[in-house]
């Protein structure tokens, strides 16, 4: 597989370093029970607003439920699913619009969600697995084949699995795949003391 | 300091596991410049739809900018106040409600923005420090003390500092500190190919 580090001004936490969203994953491997469980644990334990965890995931799990897991498939963009057919689970993410405490408007709902899912991509790259979150679905008729409630916004589908090699990929993917990660500079996305102004 | 790392069905990461957003900060210990910049570029590597890195952080330093930090400060909801005054950083967290390469409306801006935080509370743990996320805050009054365009929102101030022993705490905040963690059970949050079915 392709390790693909962030490049830091100085070191950062090792896990959060090598996350990557690749795109190659092994078709042979499976996700245990236990890591699935991991992952879902990963993501319970994010922080979130009245601690109203406001996050849901639907599991899609290849080998238990094929059907299910070609439903997920059948929601993602063409593009996605050039790669993401060989991922053993998909996850769809959604959030909870409203407040358990008193069914009022949660502003934070998206937020607190993202940190969940973030917490589980981690989880996944400490196990050794790859997790690939995709904007690109069909979030209508993922709504409809997973019976998802109005009061709850699909947010992402996660996939998950081990990595391969990434010459399993097409010569299209495979550019993506090897192209250098990108960030803004440091000093677009981080202040002192009052907008715009540089860090250091 | 206290310790409360989350109860799981199994072993998960252990930066995962551990990071929790205690209240008792060490006034005394300042966050160096080294781990300022860890701590900003671990949410610089979030992953983003896009790649787009809708999060903005402008940071507030209590020991080089007073005066930023006290803007910061003041705009917490008293509640808040109350315990994180000790922290020497706070983070104003804002996200670009537009995509950079159309300026179309991002609708996973505060997703991103919410992966991008935790990154960030993550990496403080994972260097000893503890990070506490705060939805409490006067959003208008920070977006003027920190000139913060319309296109942004404000989504958390968080603090930053090493963490006291709980006993620097009032009675009324050290019975919120030690109480124990909650989480909703995993089989209200994660489901198995279809909404609302358990996952075991």
């Amino acid at each position: 597989m392709m390790h693909k580090p962030a490049i830091t001004q100085v070191a950062i936490n090792d896990t959060i370093a090598k996350r990557w969203s690749g795109r190659a994953y092994n078709p042979e491997k499976m996700v245990s029970h236990d890591q699935l469980i991991a992952l879902v644990e990963a993501a319970r334990w994010a922080p979130s607003c009245f601690g109203d965890q406001p996050w849901r995931f639907i599991v899609c799990n290849k080998n238990t439920d094929a059907q299910s897991w070609q439903q997920g498939f059948s929601c993602l963009a063409e593009s996605n699913q050039l790669w993401a057919k060989d991922a053993p689970l998909l996850l769809v993410v959604c959030t909870d619009n409203l407040f358990s405490h008193n069914l009022q408007a949660n502003r934070w709902a998206q937020y607190d969600t993202g940190a969940a899912s973030e917490n589980l991509c981690l989880q996944a790259s400490s196990m050794g697995l790859m997790a690939h979150q995709m904007g690109g679905f069909n979030a209508t008729d993922a709504r409809i084949a997973f019976a998802i409630p109005d009061q709850f916004t699909l947010m992402a589908i996660i996939s998950i699995g081990y990595p391969a090699d990434s010459a399993s990929l097409t010569p299209d993917i495979l550019s993506r795949e090897t192209a250098a990660r990108k960030r803004k500079p440091l000093n677009e996305l981080i202040f002192a003391s009052s907008w715009g102004r540089a860090l250091e």
